[in-house]
């Protein structure tokens, strides 16, 4: 059986997980890496993947049966999307919720006329959270869903933190609320402020002869990013962020708390829950699993854009639909 | 808009619930419960509800969209699946794990040649669970996948106790072990026998004069129920019985703990967890949300067996394609 073709376009801390993902999909191969950068300053994780300049794509029709972009939503989604989706299969994590529908509508036009499947915003949330979210709605039609996230290191306000004068290094977790999960968890239905869901813990090492008590304050009244939570703030040494602040673990959970019977006298609790060392890895391994479900669709004759919640489970595994019926139903 | 209209085959505890099930879902209306009992026996929970003896189905084709059937795996679904579906769009919660590929290739059968779709293992597990377990394995192709059940009422184990001599009332909890599901959380990936797995534990009420030392020793040693297990067993009054021990809960959770990363150095965890109050309304909501599926998908041309897994989340949903991917994705 011949190997599903995939491309990587953009090759940051996603597109590199990208490429191990390729590796742990037997029925997969990597045909090379995209990118706007020289080729040359490229080290990929395992040697010998070639490494073209992103003006290569449209010559490699012929050897690629899908591109997963890897890159930004703010920028290099919204421009490589189309453009690529046009002359091939694809599949993105572009994550601006608020913008889905328009870039949907987009992205459904251009695959469709050039006869390709484009899989939008994929990954966890969007992506498998959405799923969840769905599911847990239809089958529990009276209810309450919530979403949380974390632990886990949130990159927009690890940014935010280190642009705050006198910081050297920063990174931000965000923590959910115990008690508000407990609370849904024991069959409460609450409604939760934004400071009520999340908490934000910050490791900060300041420069040399820093405002100690001046950066604490700037980031705990910081408007959009902390001001709206309750944020702690640790001061530690370089040497202890080299050391333990380092990975990109995250993770959350999505929980919907429905009411069933005659009177409503029965909870029914459903939750989906991720824990994950790597946010990348993981995002990486959802984006392979729809490659080969863009594929496979494509090829029965399926073409436009689609959202996680438009593709059957069946088409992410590697197993044939009689295995699945024998041995995972 | 018209509604879906349902009709339930079988009015047991599952038919009960999936009566309740169609009135959370605006979209529908029950047409009418089908039994093999004289109708004038049964009473609906809500009053009014037209009933009919099994043998009237035949002739209400122009007036229902969707049977739900709701008898047991062992001898109503196997000829009243078939049946049904040469004539109407069905769904069931056909559970011999064992048969269900000679199931799905009858009922495929005779779906298609009447243009009718059948969902076919719907509910929990067989249903959602399956759902999770392929979903996870997709994502993290390296790893491990657990099921547990409980803790919850085993109507087959509580059945196999009331047969023991001296037993007047009892019932039997399915309990996943703490320790094991700690293990595969933090990481392990733990080969685990059946007696690592759950803990069995049996609430009992004696006849008066029974020899209880006798009754647990027939529990405990009983093979193929508890023999494999650790098993507990409590005497109590009836009262205590009556009191505490009506509900059917259930629930339990599919995990799956994979490995990636260069080194397989990243732990990645995905669970899916129920806690259910009532075992039968929570399986019933899961097959009214596949009638909705079944509905759509018949409409649109598709006939044939399907399970859950061939199902896109999207047909699920009361909501549109639109307004999903405005506030859900």
């Amino acid at each position: 059986m011949s190997k599903i073709r995939i491309g990587i376009v953009g090759y940051g801390n996603l597109g590199r997980s990208v490429e191990l993902g390729t590796y742990q999909n037997k029925d997969m191969e990597l045909v090379g890496v995209f990118s706007r950068r020289d080729p040359q300053t490229i080290k990929t994780q395992k040697e010998g993947v070639p490494v073209y300049h992103l003006d290569e794509a449209k010559n490699m029709t012929d050897e690629i049966d899908v591109m997963i972009l890897c890159g930004g939503s703010a920028k290099d989604i919204p421009t490589q999307g189309p453009m690529l989706a046009a002359i091939y299969n694809t599949v993105d994590a572009y994550d601006t919720h608020a913008k889905i529908p328009e870039y949907f509508d987009e992205m459904n036009k251009v695959a469709k006329d050039a006869g390709k499947l484009a899989v939008i915003a994929s990954g966890w949330d969007p992506g498998m959270f959405s799923i969840n979210r769905l599911y847990a709605e239809a089958i529990l039609p009276e209810g309450s869903t919530y979403t949380f996230w974390g632990k886990g290191v949130s990159q927009g306000h690890s940014d935010a933190i280190r642009r705050v004068d006198g910081v050297k290094k920063g990174v931000q977790y965000t923590i959910p609320s115990e008690s508000a999960i407990n609370s849904i968890k024991s069959g409460e239905s609450p409604n939760l402020s934004t400071r009520e869901k999340h908490i934000r813990e910050c490791f900060v090492v300041a420069h040399e002869g820093a405002n100690i008590e001046q950066i604490e304050k700037d980031i705990v009244t910081m408007p959009n990013y902390f001001a709206d939570y309750d944020t702690t703030v640790h001061f530690i040494t370089e040497e202890e962020f080299e050391a333990n602040h380092q990975g990109l673990p995250h993770g959350g959970l999505v929980i919907r708390n429905g009411q069933t019977g005659l009177n409503k006298e029965n909870n029914q609790i459903i939750e989906y829950n991720l824990k994950l060392g790597s946010n990348p890895d993981f995002t990486a391994s959802v984006l392979v699993a729809y490659a080969r479900a863009a594929y496979r669709l494509n090829k029965g004759g399926v073409n436009g854009a689609k959202t996680v919640v438009d593709i059957a489970p069946v088409y992410l595994s590697m197993r044939s639909p009689e295995e699945i019926r024998r041995e995972m139903i």
